[in-house]
């Protein structure tokens, strides 16, 4: 869901892309952007693609051809990562540890210290195939201390928990506008520490990718120089400032709170239905929800039903997932009440209807005694 | 300029990128290019960039490593395309004639004659940089006889002159959004003929870009497949099928007589203020008119008046241009009577203001002549 401020922005007309009514909502971009990542990094941009153009751009800027990367590989977007840093010519070292855990970060201590040295650490923050949390906080001093470059996908987190990128020492950090920033999909948030953005002026040979080659796509976006590269998509950008505005407006740590307590609630109701979430406690995302289906559930059947009787789309199982597991998104503007106990309700109903239910009457009670508690435990602090 | 159906399109709720009703969406926008592009290429969709994406996509795909392409340099993008051939590994063998003019066909036919094999010839259809208009009805069947893929930048000509890839045999085709077919910025249609389909599936070595790496977004478009490859861009798709929509309601021949007419309006008026078209006659884009400024006109001085007391940007020189010509776009919505009327109006006020006005006068009454002598001989024919 997109909020009608976004819709609205989205609709305004066009502007040239070097009017300098346009230039000055990039500036606002930045500025809001930046507060988003918690960063105080000047390369700090909206790319014109989505999430994985963000991904192609940092990987195929910052690792040149024979270049070794470490890449935590938990699930599809681990492993997409570490496709890319070999379509850039580089190595990949992957850790691979089973889909919905995180890489420990006594794992990383150890390849760091083995290992030959390596250009960049490469980590997804939150796993969208999984719904895993990688701790990342500790990472950066790990990276720095074995001067590697330490790289993020934050993709499906902006926006839905902390990312702190100056306080966690992070390289490269990109997002996408669809998840937690409740914008429509097509552009990619991106940072670049001076530490990277000085190894991509180091670089021996030139990047692969024209249309994502960093060094180009900043002298159109820093103010000094504002030189044509590529035209902006305009009315996209329209729509992330809108979407950044509000964000800010709700505030980063409201934000955060929201998306806690929706998924408390909600994970609530999933376990009184016997829908147990598949990472482990402490490392389970709240805007992506993976919990794990018993033998007597028909997958298909009950997404189906909740497509066409309820309007609710909720995603399946990727890879060695498939059938398995369900992805339950709540995220920026779909991340409300509402929602939760909409869902919560239908899965009650067409779980009692095929005869799955356990214990009826008792999962939507579930989601509102957390929800509840929550608020009599504000009036408490309050 | 956006027609309002198209900026109320962007501003609809979103859709899922793989529910059943965005796909067909998809299919219909895959329809409405074809027709566009004159085709019936099925490798026809519109790929999550801007124009230049497109480019890179098209080159970066086609060129591998070791390949030689001839390109044809006539201005900005065509050097451009030339950059991109040797960031994917090639040689580019450049054909360089002064900005303004076209490459012309005996010119290629000597090259392709005295070089070893080529993998492509490249050539830009509208030089945005220069406004001049190259023929391309005679290369296909030249680059067939020497075993070439005919690579074709159709940014700123598809929707405003004929492009007419079958006819033709142009094997890989992009345009851009934002030119005559009047949709913001962000999505570059792109074909691609079954040979150079074919060649993509016999390369050696994976393409650079995983982002742009045609075979697998072929996997999302294609209909028997759907594979999830990154989230497609829905608000920018919804605003490109509405603006097709627009173009063949018009029809494509109308939409271009109705380019070609208000460009020979616009032109009759600059000519009496002794603004002389840069590319030789027969090779003058309509959609971008380009004319060279007497010494006496203060380039910077006119433009700036433009822009700020009635509201109208036009193009200035880019590199050996710079200070010498102005690029004046008519493409799309944009390209109306009442907007060449409005420009030939105030140049003629600015001119006349700075003394610079040799036959006061004569200008909009050019302008008005074009357009009755065109009505009048479509009663005549009529």
């Amino acid at each position: 869901m997109v909020h009608p401020r976004v819709l609205h922005a989205l609709s305004l007309p066009l502007l040239g892309h070097l009017d300098p009514v346009f230039l000055a909502l990039m500036n606002e971009i930045q500025a809001l952007l930046r507060a988003t990542f918690q960063t105080h990094n000047e390369f700090t941009i909206a790319l014109s693609g989505t999430g994985s153009a963000g991904m192609e751009a940092v990987i195929a800027n910052l690792i040149e051809p024979g270049d070794r990367a470490i890449v935590g590989v938990n699930g599809v977007f681990g492993s997409r990562l570490a496709t890319m840093v070999e379509r850039a010519g580089g190595t990949a070292l992957r850790i691979e540890v089973p889909w919905g855990t995180t890489i420990p970060l006594e794992v990383l201590q150890d390849r760091l210290s083995r290992s030959a040295p390596v250009k960049a650490v490469v980590l997804v923050h939150a796993e969208t195939s999984t719904g895993a949390w990688q701790p990342l906080h500790e990472v950066g001093a790990l990276c720095r201390n074995h001067a590697a470059l330490f790289i993020v996908d934050a993709v499906t987190s902006l926006g839905g928990v902390p990312v702190e990128v100056d306080a966690w020492g992070i390289d490269a950090c990109y997002s996408g506008t669809q998840k937690c920033l409740s914008c429509p999909p097509g552009l990619a948030p991106l940072t670049l520490s001076s530490r990277a953005v000085h190894s991509i002026q180091q670089r021996q040979t030139p990047c692969h990718s024209w249309y994502l080659d960093l060094s180009l796509i900043a002298e159109y976006w820093a103010d000094r120089t504002r030189a044509y590269h590529h035209t902006a998509p305009i009315s996209m950008l329209y729509g992330l400032r809108e979407a950044l505005r509000l964000v800010h407006e709700e505030g980063l740590a409201a934000r955060i709170a929201r998306h806690q307590l929706n998924s408390d609630a909600l994970m609530a109701g999933l376990q009184t239905l016997d829908l147990m979430p598949l990472p482990p406690a402490g490392h389970r995302l709240p805007m992506l929800n993976c919990v794990t289906l018993p033998d007597r559930i028909d997958d298909a059947m009950v997404r189906t039903e909740l497509l066409n009787e309820y309007d609710i789309e909720i995603g399946g199982g990727l890879g060695p997932l498939r059938g398995r597991v369900w992805r339950i998104g709540l995220m920026g503007e779909s991340c409300q009440q509402a929602h939760v106990l909409t869902l919560v309700n239908a899965l009650e109903e067409i779980f009692a209807r095929h005869g799955w239910l356990r214990h009826p009457g008792r999962a939507v009670q579930a989601v509102v005694e957390t929800y509840t508690d929550s608020q009599r435990s504000a009036r408490r602090s309050a």
